[in-house]
């Protein structure tokens, strides 16, 4: 079978002809077509949002997606959470020498569905090949532009409400589940999804909304601590109101891990005023991917950390994350 | 000796901690403090560029610098080649388990550094770790925004010259000494280095000039080429005009190498009107590192290809990059 050579990196013919059949042809767009060393954009605003994240995931193929669609997701829901419309990404592959030509194609036509769904094009890119051995298959940059809609800069108050737009910890235990091949019964599946429609059902909401961030890396144990910790108020967990399935709920027991604090890469964590918290849910539930958005906890001013309580009445404190739980998540 | 443990890259407190303690610490700048997933721009224009290379040269660390500065170079270089002022830019680490943190802190000063002399500021950013085995030391991605000052398109004609702004193969010849420990006599260095003060010095001249491009991987012979195929016109190229050190010459006698094909990482190819060429050469030999910029070949209407011409009336044929000459140069 055709795979990727070390030539195909050294910029000359073979690097043009694998540019050609698998990124312009899966990724193929005005901008992206007439490219030279940028992509030249025509943006209606001064305010620019601009992100970048590498993805390194093992598996590169998992349930509910692979390495393209996270990389495309990962970088629009970070401009979402910015309250910028995601606009333009860049993509930027390393590939192992040996990498199956068929899978790259895969991996692209992924990237390119991502990309439709969610309404934005991959306009400029970059490709290197390295010597088998020297990266583990291949590794993906997404970089992003988009234009800010909103700052969510305001101050968070004592009785603001944090919600999560869906089910917690379905990406790193579809990783887990994929990586180490454990047989589980039930369904299981990366929540990997675009999240910028979002902002535009939040439009009505943006002077509510005082912090939006997707919960990746960490989880929302590791958010929810970020958020307390800056705020310089205690935040208060109600434990049943998680969104988490019985699934991810079991595999996580068995594997000694905290789903919390497990990531995410199709869900993000709000937080609201109070008074419109619930309006807020409403909108959200209707909208792709946020079915099981739910109001999870509030702001208190009786201590600084975050307290998760159960439905009897059992609290515990629920801490940064200081435990290495699973690496290349992302 | 302290190292990168996979515990940095989880998302919690201890990857917090190393982006304050040599990210933050290195490149600090009021836009990526401020930063929550993305970088908030305020950008005067409506003409954005945008570009993005990973960069996975091998050894990390080479005479004239270090895969840090080639990283912020390359991005910077991309940028002017499109005729955009550069302004910010992203930084992506992917490093393996157990790589030392003052490696990293050296990789990321010398980033900082050419970042102060470009005028250009690393705003957002990104770290994964992966497991030892995984990735060869450290990739970095680095993805640019700037201002378009001006679309270098006019059409090629007959009689227009080429130039290139100072001696070639350098970069390449140097990672081959470093790689290999070559014994050599005399001055070898990268050529890496911003050169975005080109298109200020230009200014006077956007309308003579209607290709610029850096030579960095296939080197000025894959850049004439490509510009020969794109304009349809022939290429006749006076090798005794090549700036080329005498170092660059033995050792790739030595290798076997035509250095045409090695990349510069501080060199720019420019197309420009016959009429005004010797004055562009004038202003470029003030510039910064580009000394040696000299007036190498001209176009034709006689063939298609790239012709290059000896001293002594011998003519051979410079054809598109085909073979595999030295992986993993940038």
């Amino acid at each position: 079978m055709e795979s990727v050579q070390l030539i195909h990196g050294e910029g000359g013919k073979y690097t043009e002809t694998l540019i050609r059949d698998i990124f312009y042809e899966e990724f193929k767009n005005d901008i992206l077509l007439k490219n030279g060393d940028s992509a030249l954009l025509d943006i209606p605003s001064n305010k620019i949002a601009f992100t970048t994240d590498s993805f390194v995931v093992n598996p590169i193929f998992f349930r509910g997606g692979d390495i393209g669609k996270l990389a495309v997701c990962g970088t629009i829901n970070d401009l979402t959470a910015c309250g910028a419309e995601a606009l333009y990404l860049s993509s930027s592959f390393i590939i192992e020498e040996g990498f199956l030509m068929q899978d790259l194609k895969k991996i692209a036509r992924s990237m390119k569905d991502t990309c439709k769904q969610a309404k934005v094009n991959i306009v400029t890119g970059d490709t290197k090949v390295v010597p088998k051995g020297k990266v583990d298959k291949v590794f993906i940059n997404t970089s992003g532009v988009g234009i800010v809609k909103n700052y969510f800069s305001n101050k968070i108050e004592k009785g603001d409400r944090v919600i999560v737009t869906g089910t917690v910890g379905e990406h790193g235990t579809a990783i887990a589940v994929d990586r180490y091949n454990l047989k589980v019964k039930g369904r299981i599946e990366s929540d990997c999804a675009p999240l910028n429609s979002i902002l535009d059902c939040l439009q009505g909401y943006y002077g509510s909304i005082k912090f939006m961030r997707d919960a990746t890396r960490g989880g929302i144990g590791q958010i929810l601590n970020e958020i307390a910790n800056q705020s310089e108020l205690g935040l208060h967990i109600f434990e049943s109101k998680i969104p988490i399935s019985n699934e991810v709920k079991s595999i996580n027991e068995m594997l000694g891990i905290n789903p919390l604090y497990l990531a995410c890469e199709g869900r993000m964590v709000l937080v609201v005023d109070k008074y419109d918290s619930e309006d807020i849910v409403k909108v959200l539930v209707k909208e792709f991917n946020c079915d099981n958005a739910s109001i999870i906890g509030e702001f208190t001013d009786e201590y600084e950390f975050v307290y998760i309580e159960n439905d009897f009445g059992g609290k515990r404190i629920l801490g940064s994350l200081d435990t290495q739980i699973l690496p290349r998540i992302c």
